[in-house]
Order: C-alpha cells, then sequence, then structure tokens
C-alpha cells in the first residue's frame, strides 16, 4: 500500500513510518519540522537525542534496504499540501500533522488562533486535495479521546444512540473538549465527517489516549533511529514526565487531586493501529471512529506506579500535588468503549512496571539532558491572554 | 446599555443597530464591509438600493439625534479587534460580523477556508478580548439552526439529557451542519462554550433560523436606511429569493422535492430578539442557547405561498424542481424547540400574505436592479474544487 505519513518526523509519526515501512508499505513522511522549532521557541528539548529526518531515512535504508520517501512542506500552505497528495496518490493518508499540545494552545490568543488555524486548515487542505485528485484515498486522522472530556455517561466510539420523546437516532457523540488544542481536534472531525457524508470519501477517525512510553522496536534497533522523549510541562504527557522527573530526583507533579481518568495508549500499540486502520479501509462515505486506547488510568494511579517503580531503582521521588492549572474535574465518572479495534486484531501492550523501568533507565542515562526548570506547569488555563 | 454590533453594515445588523439605538442603548457599529466585497467578487448586488455606512449614520443621526458610532476593520485582525473591545467596553457584543452564506463556503477550498478562518479567528479574538479586558460584556453570538441538521428526533435548545447505559447527562446537542458555513458556526460553539465554562464568561448563541423579510420599522423610516435585500443564488434565502424570482417573471425554483423544512423567522423579530437576549443576561460561566425561529415550514410549502400571494398580483411564476445542488434529505422530521425567546416575551411576526406581498412589491417597484442570470445556484456541494 502506498501509504502517507504526515507529521512522520514526529513522536508517534516517525515510528508509525517505521512500522509502517517494515510491514512492506510504500511510505512518504511528510513534515515540516515545526515540532523541532517549537522546542526552540519553548526551550524545550527531547530527553533522547534525536537525530535529523535525513539521517534517520539514510539509517534506515542502509539498515533495512528500504526506502522511506520524504517531503518537506506546511500541509497549512495550499499548493504543498496539493502537491504532495497528487504527487503521491496515496492510498492512505495518516494525518498526524497538527499542533498537539493542549497547554501550547492555552498560552494565548496566538496560540489558540495558531493551533486552531494550523490544525483544521490542514486538514481543510488535506480533504479537499483527496477529493479532488484522490477519492479513494483513506484517511486516517489523528484525533484525541480529549474530544468527549468527561461525561457522566458512557463514552462510545464516535456515535450514540439517542431515544428523545419517542423517537430514536444515532449521532455524532456530543464533545466537551477541554483546551483550544483539544477543540481543533473536534473542528476536525466534524470538518472530515461532513467531506465523507457529502463527497463519499472515508475516513477513519482515531480518538488517541494519551500515548506513554517512547522505543518501538524500530526506533530502538539504532541508537539514529532513537524516537523523541518529551518530558516538559507543554507536551510531555503524564506518565512520561513522572519518569524524568523521578529520574532527576525531582518530586512527581500532580495536578490537582490525580483523580483524572483518562484512556492510556503504549506507543508500541499506537504504530499497530494504525495498520490495523489501514488495512481494514471503511466504505466510501463512510465516516468511522475508533477510540484508540487500551486501558484506563487515573493520574494518580500512574504517579503511584512509578513512585514504586523508582523507588525500586534507589530513585525516592515525593509524589506532591501541585494547584491544577486546567480547569477539569478531579474525580469523575469515565467508563469508555475501545473494542474497535480490538475486533480488528489488536493485542495491547499493558502497562507494567518493566516498562515503567525502562522509561525511568532512559531517563537515567539522559540526565544531562534534563532542564527540571520545564517540568513545571507554565500555563493557566483560567487566564485568557491576549498576546 | 452599551452595545457592540458587529457586522452592524449588514442584512440583520444594520436593522439590528438601528433598534437598539432606538431603545436607547448606545451603540457602536464595527464593520469591515466585506459584505459589500463579496458582492463585488460575485457579481451579485442588493435589489434595494443601499446606501454606505457614514451616509445611513447621518440620516439617522438627523431624523432621531441618536448617535451611532463605527469603527471600520477585521475582527480577525488581532490588533483592531482588541482595540475596539478595549475602546468601547461594550456591556453587550452581538456578533454578527461572520461569512453567512452556505454556498459561499462551497465554492471551492479557499472560499471554505476562508470561511472557517475568519469565522472562528474573529470569534477568538473577541472572546480572548473579552475574557482580558471585559470579562462582565455578555456575547450575543449569531449561530445558525442549520448546525443542529436534520436529526430523526427532536431538536432541543442547546443541549440534551441523554439516559445510557443506566446513567443520565445533559451533554451539548449533538450537530450534524450541512456545508463548510455551518461547520464554521459549529466550531465558534464549542470554542464559546469552552471559554464560558473555563474562564467565566457569559455568552448567548442564538441559532437563528431562515430569515425572511427586508424593512424592519426603523429601516423602512427613510430611503437613505433602506436594508439590503439578496436574491441571489449564493446570498439569497429561500423566500426573499423566490419573491425576486416571481416579481421578474421567472420561475420560482424549489431545489428538489422541497421537502427540506426548517426554521424561519422574520427580520423584525431578529431584532427584538437581540435586544431580549441583551436585557436577560445569562449568569458568568453560562452558555445559553436559544433557537431564534418562530416557525417551520418546508421549502415548497414557502414557494406555493409565494406562487399564490404573486398570482393575486397578476404576475404567473411557474413553480419548478431543480435538481438539488445541496446534499440533504428532501423528506425528513423535523421538530424544532423554540420557546425560551418566547419566554423572554418575543411576540411572534408570523409569515402572512402581507408580508410576502409587500416583498413582491419591493421586487417589482426594483426590477431594473434584478440579474436573473444570479438565480441559479451556481455552486455544487458534490464536487470539491481545490481553488
Amino acid at each position: 500500500m502506498r501509504i502517507l505519513v504526515a507529521g512522520g518526523d514526529g513522536f508517534c509519526g516517525w515510528p508509525t513510518a517505521l512500522y509502517l515501512s517494515v510491514q512492506g508499505h510504500e511510505v512518504l513522511i511528510v513534515d515540516n519540522f515545526s515540532r523541532r522549532r517549537w522546542d526552540e521557541e519553548l526551550g524545550t528539548e527531547s530527553l533522547t537525542r534525536i537525530s535529523g529526518l535525513d539521517a534517520r531515512i539514510a539509517r534506515w535504508r542502509e539498515l533495512t534496504g528500504r526506502e522511506i520517501k520524504t517531503a518537506v512542506g506546511d500541509l497549512a500552505e495550499e499548493r504543498f499540501a496539493y502537491e504532495v497528495v497528487a504527487g503521491f496518490r496515496p492510498d492512505a493518508l495518516v494525518h498526524f500533522a497538527e499542533q498537539r499540545s493542549a497547554p501550547y494552545s492555552m498560552i494565548d490568543r496566538s496560540h489558540a488562533v495558531f493551533t486552531q488555524v494550523n490544525n483544521v486548515v490542514g486538514t481543510l487542505n488535506l480533504l479537499f486535495a483527496i477529493g479532488e485528485v484522490s477519492p479513494d484515498c483513506h484517511l486516517i486522522k489523528l484525533g484525541t479521546m480529549g474530544e468527549y472530556g468527561t461525561p457522566n455517561i458512557d463514552i462510545e466510539e464516535g456515535y450514540i444512540t439517542i431515544e428523545h420523546k419517542g423517537r430514536t437516532d444515532t449521532l455524532p457523540y456530543p464533545k466537551q473538549p477541554g483546551s483550544f488544542y483539544h477543540l481543533s481536534k473536534v473542528h476536525d472531525s466534524h470538518n472530515i465527517m461532513f467531506a465523507c457524508r457529502t463527497w463519499g470519501l472515508k475516513a477513519t477517525d482515531l480518538n488517541q489516549g494519551v500515548v506513554y512510553n517512547v522505543e518501538t522496536g524500530e526506533t530502538a534497533s539504532d541508537p539514529v533511529l532513537t524516537n523523541r522523549y518529551d518530558y516538559d510541562g507543554i507536551f510531555g504527557t503524564a506518565l512520561n514526565r513522572f519518569c524524568a522527573q523521578a529520574a532527576n530526583g525531582d518530586q512527581i507533579t500532580v495536578y490537582g487531586q490525580g483523580g483524572q481518568t483518562r484512556g492510556f495508549i503504549d506507543i508500541r500499540d499506537t504504530v499497530r493501529c494504525i495498520e490495523l486502520a489501514a488495512n481494514n479501509p471503511p466504505e466510501p462515505g463512510e465516516f468511522r471512529v475508533f477510540n484508540q486506547f487500551t486501558e484506563q488510568w487515573s493520574v494518580l494511579q500512574l504517579a503511584r506506579l512509578v513512585e514504586k517503580v523508582a523507588r525500586s531503582l534507589d530513585l525516592e521521588p515525593d509524589l506532591v500535588h501541585l494547584a491544577n492549572p486546567r480547569v477539569e474535574k478531579e474525580t469523575h465518572y469515565y467508563n469508555a468503549a475501545n473494542t474497535r479495534l480490538m475486533d480488528l486484531g489488536l493485542k495491547p501492550h499493558l502497562l507494567d512496571e518493566e516498562t515503567v523501568e525502562r522509561l525511568l533507565l532512559t531517563a537515567m542515562e539522559n540526565r544531562d539532558r534534563i532542564h527540571p526548570e520545564t517540568f513545571a506547569p507554565q500555563v493557566d488555563w483560567r487566564r485568557p491572554h491576549y498576546g
């Protein structure tokens, strides 16, 4: 299959591109390196040392004999987006190429506007390009479980059947996203659903949970292929950040009570989910939604797991509660469906002490690269800044 | 009350500004005249001859002694948006300043992107400006009944209580918008809801039905105050377009079977609804939704009404069915709630033959200004154009 991986230089996109390459697919990575630029803007960097995309691709070719093509540019730019789709004619287009940090989108007005315009326009450009030149292409779009928020009823996979005043319909699941980033994904979902219904496109929206762990079999096979490890307060997600904090002898910082429960997924499962979606495309006109996570954890449970494993490595982290910078419920009902990818054959890597230990060891090996001043949350949800 | 009317030079905004001025409010009109420019782009124009904003304001002052301030600029431009809010410090901000044509948004990629960026960024700028400098300001945002689509259950006002697997929650009503324009309004709604929840802002989202009729008491009081009358296939809504067609001796063109049922509202009620919302603000943190329409009509019913009244004026229009350029259900269930504005005191002007007759007479008086080549639908929903 010819698969375009947009955002293929990033945390999820890079391991996905390699995994798809190993499976024998013809892969084109499209990226504009914005993730690397945001590190420069924020004074953050990956805990692991990562190589440039050209070096990564060259080493992959040396090691495997497999060719991954690249196209460098911005999908929010109209000509570039059209040309990569028209030139490559993908069978599937995996779209990771969005600004994906909730705190980044909440810094101020300009970051909120950038996030929504970048994400929404990039996706619109891809939809029109697919619609005009490649309508059989299967769009595999990364959404987020955060689109749903924390309703007091079970979360289903994209749709819910509602009985109301004696009538029944199956409708898009109501969304209550918690940041301008999460909102951008909700906007995307509505736009894509419309394009499927109106133009007969086929798309899979993967509402992904919080991704933890760093390496896959492919990225771990050579130092030049190493994946990025974000641990800062802007781009680092909970488990990975906790491991970096513990490895550095710092406090593990839980926002608020830590009762916030979310769906989580190991990055080794992310790459499998993408291929499962690609190998099992929806029908033309179908907007299909999978909830892409394998288990639910509360933030406090994760913190305690990291604390326990850290102590077994002779680290002595304190677990502290910070005032929650986000506006979110800290105790709430949460029960989300996630059977559709399992039905396609996903065999989850469930979170265990071994994975946490490996993350801790990686962080300890790279301790000289930790910037502890970037752990703290620096973005306050409650205060709008025009900016 | 100090009321900022964004989009105050447009079809709904202009009569609203005058009505609020008559009620004694201090009014600032903000507009960038984009609606007049779209006419130039499309080769369309108002059936009625409309004056420039400065002339309108000057005549209003002469007639009533009332001052309406103006600020000319684009709310999608960050500095301008901030300065008008910070400078005027409105008690209420009525936001009509969006691209509001579904066909315009469906012309091609660039019109879709323009519509979504213009509408979403303008609203984000206003939210951040209000949040930073004027958090008590009540945002009164024009949404559309088209956000809901045509679900097979009753449409409620913004929220729906769902019982699901033994649990219950009241959630945002699921949206199924039918164009990139309608999608932009759904994006806005989600963004505003989030700003209310997160920053404690107060907002009313007015999901307006299709607006018909042209003049209010104020705009009809002097020729210089005349409101615009759109009748073309891009900006003209069904009833007004049918009247122009009949007045010109052309066919009344119904898209498809005409069973499409929607909520409709007389522009004389639009202006009342805005003031009712302003006089009855929500609590801080509340995102309140009113469905702003007064009655439901199918497109075919409207066409038959126009045909009947036209015949009484010795016109002889044929009623014809065109292939529907839109992707929409032509027969469907439709039952939408609209009690909240009535509860606040709205006394609807229901559609009657007198109103249709006045629209027909206005169109006949201005027959030399009709460009019949603009009646036909020129935008095909089914074919994406990259553009």
